[in-house]
């Protein structure tokens, strides 16, 4: 199974990026900021590890583009790339495409030259190889009981030069993917799905060729949900619900965070939260879908498969797949 | 006052809802679950009550279609359904028409037989009755101080199946209404209002026919926003406000919600808060609309009649209804 | 610099405002009220300061239309407004146009003499004067340990009057404004931008003619964003993040908000965040622009210059403004 949304290549880039940390800061010879002093540059990172991870920007059947770890596996939506607050990681972007691009992240820090921006000047020439690289802090004091945010979140990242300044033909091509910053303490999936809502589509896919993501029943899995192009759209999940906040569990009986099961996601928007595959309601196929209603009936329409907790196959499922195939996209396509 | 949108009824048929449950702890034979036990199927909705309600869809004059709690009380949107967290309710639709249809909740735990989806072949031919069964949970512990959420929130139910597989045709014609999940010890209110955005129209209507909402000054009132169709909105209410979370009231001077009075309101999306009519400002005729200003100005335009505390006239109520009725539709309709 | 949404300007006026009060309770005739008591009129707003101000709507060149604090001073968008919770803001409008216009404000509590609007003929027509009162309230506590909101927040203020009953012409032609309601205890900024995404445009320009809002590295600078017209927007920051809530800081370790660089900026919304200028990223040139991409390919896009401490440039920053004003709209205007 080679679908880039899917759990298990993401589960693996995971554990493999959050092994490969060398302790940063003796290699960046500062030290640790005192809690309150606001400070610039990289200094504030050097509590945290710093990763490093080289991608491939590569062209792809069907005119689309994509980012991988590994020459020959760039994939659409791109690996799930991860840190913990403090972290530092170091990305080299290897282009092997004939065209200008460049890989833009949102929510943590970095300088000019890794903006990913032409603005800035930071983007990948064709076939050049170019290091970007993104910090991360904690949270830290501002005044009263006030705190400046830290970078923990579901973010995002992609290319922020190709076709225009914006990046608007990379990313209409599929040069984006997943970035999450998490605090420490903060509890792991055991399954990951990116899903990114891009114009009509669904990762670049229509229905039934969107991705079907799977878990067994009790699993938990984290949704980190994109929103790209120039179509507005909401994401929602049947049968599962989760709140409107930081990671989509509530902080206790006092935190006010409206639950939710369907989410603005809109262009350069990201979110994400856990659930329990069938929690409360069963085994069964569950369909994700954008609710405006002409962009369902369209194909943007997915399933979510949740298998018995021994991860056979639960009664109905079969049939319901097969509707899905079958009977999805009756209104064009 | 037939309008179902309109408190009167809505408050009733809560009641009457309120009131109908039957203990289900014995009915369904098992246990309460521990907390922190992530458990599957209906065990743990036990703790509450089982309430039954046989819902009527109908044809309505004008093309609409509409839910009602008895034979032909069907109404644009359908009645107010509400549970507190833990309790289960047992929908049983009949469907009185010539067209598949179904109902389809946001919010609560459902099997996929009750999921109201063609895809699970979860709907009701033309003629047939059909039991769907939602059911609630409180939240529970995750890990840590994290605590998976409950159902609590201000939801909403609709058709699934008729025209599309999304229900497209049925949500347009009017098949659509709030639900709301409460916790225990959340603050009753003493008139409820449901306001459905859906493409060009409030309700299905365009003003000057939107719903004029009336309370007496200082009467605690229920918004329950909810948005359908293709096009994006925003619902602004004229000299109220509401905090940005699930109960639209702040829980104490630490809640950091931001307090709003104008907020997205997109298909699938839904939200609600109280307001006390009229407090700070004093009775009048208030406006409630989409802040889209094409829209505002093509008809998503309502009042908000805020009369005297005994329930009089304030001065220059009756001059501003008859300026809307006149004036509001110059630019078409 | 007389670019109304540049710091200077605002810091100016925002002093100017918060000096020239007078106390009101005397004034008013009304003691402060109990906590708990829902009150309405303006009896809860006499714990704070009577603030007045004289606004001029003028017509500006190229069809504009702006509010300004002095005669020929109007500006598009108009000046910050400022209160705290408790205090009242008297605003004398002066319609030196031949334009029938108003003042219709978010988030403060108004009679509906004060609401701006032709349904309550509140309004100016030309050649007008008209006072409008808006009061503003501290939470207070509703039942339980649930309190009803305040009016603090990031809002705005705009024409509910020019061209048709929801003030379509005058927001169009740049009647708005950012209107900030503090609680007492917020930290205050060293300057401040208004962003107004409006239709395809930031203030009612485009690229390159988008405000270049300017910072020397460390400043805390806040920015009001405010969304009108009939598009919709997301607004993105680079290299600056903020929580989603009431202020953009964090009030704890337990605030369970999202923090985000990227947020919806819909008709009639508002929202507004402090940053502490190029904090964790250093100097330079950072784009602000709408995430959509045919709206910041089209013009959507100005930029946050953030200069060394000491106020000289950074390297590279001559060289990205002159690649802005030169390539930005390679895409049309
Ligand atoms: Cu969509
Ligand atoms: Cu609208
Ligand atoms: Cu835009």
């Amino acid at each position: 199974m080679d679908d880039p949304a899917l759990s298990s290549p993401r589960h693996l880039s995971r554990r493999s990026l959050m092994t490969t940390g060398v302790l940063a800061a003796g290699a960046m010879g500062v030290a640790a900021p005192a809690v309150g002093t606001p400070l610039t540059g990289p200094a504030r990172a050097s509590a945290g590890v710093t990763k490093r991870v080289t991608l491939y920007a590569e062209q792809l059947p069907g005119g689309l583009y994509g980012y991988g770890l590994a020459p020959g596996q760039a994939t659409v939506p791109g690996p799930v790339l991860e840190m913990y607050e403090g972290d530092t990681l170091e990305i080299t972007l290897v282009n092997t495409t004939n065209q200008r691009l460049s890989i833009h992240p949102h929510g943590v820090d970095y300088s000019t030259d890794s903006d990913g921006s032409p603005l800035n000047a930071s983007y990948n020439d064709p076939g050049e190889t170019r290091t970007y690289v993104w910090r991360s802090r904690e949270m830290f004091a501002a005044s009263g009981r006030r705190f400046m945010p830290g970078s923990a979140g579901y973010w995002h990242y992609h290319d922020h030069a190709m076709g225009t300044d914006h990046g608007t033909a990379g990313v209409a091509k599929g040069l984006y993917g997943a970035l999450i910053v998490r605090r420490r303490g903060d509890i792991l999936p055991e399954k990951q799905f990116t899903v990114v809502f891009h114009d009509m589509t669904i990762n670049n896919r229509m229905a039934p060729d969107t991705p079907m993501f799977e878990a067994n029943l009790g699993q938990r899995v984290e949704w980190i949900a994109i929103g790209h192009g120039n179509l507005f759209h909401t994401f929602h999940l049947h049968a599962h619900r989760w709140a409107d906040n930081r990671t989509g569990m509530l902080e206790g009986p006092s935190d006010p965070s409206q639950v939710i099961d369907n989410k603005d996601l809109n262009p350069g928007s990201s979110f994400g939260f856990q659930v329990l595959a069938g929690e409360g309601v069963g085994p069964g196929v569950w369909m994700y879908h954008c609710h405006v209603q002409n962009h369902s009936d369209g194909g943007m329409v997915g399933l979510f498969l949740v298998r018995n907790a021994d991860g056979s196959m639960p009664p109905g499922a079969e049939e319901a797949i097969h509707r899905f195939r079958g009977h999805t996209h009756q209104h064009g396509r």
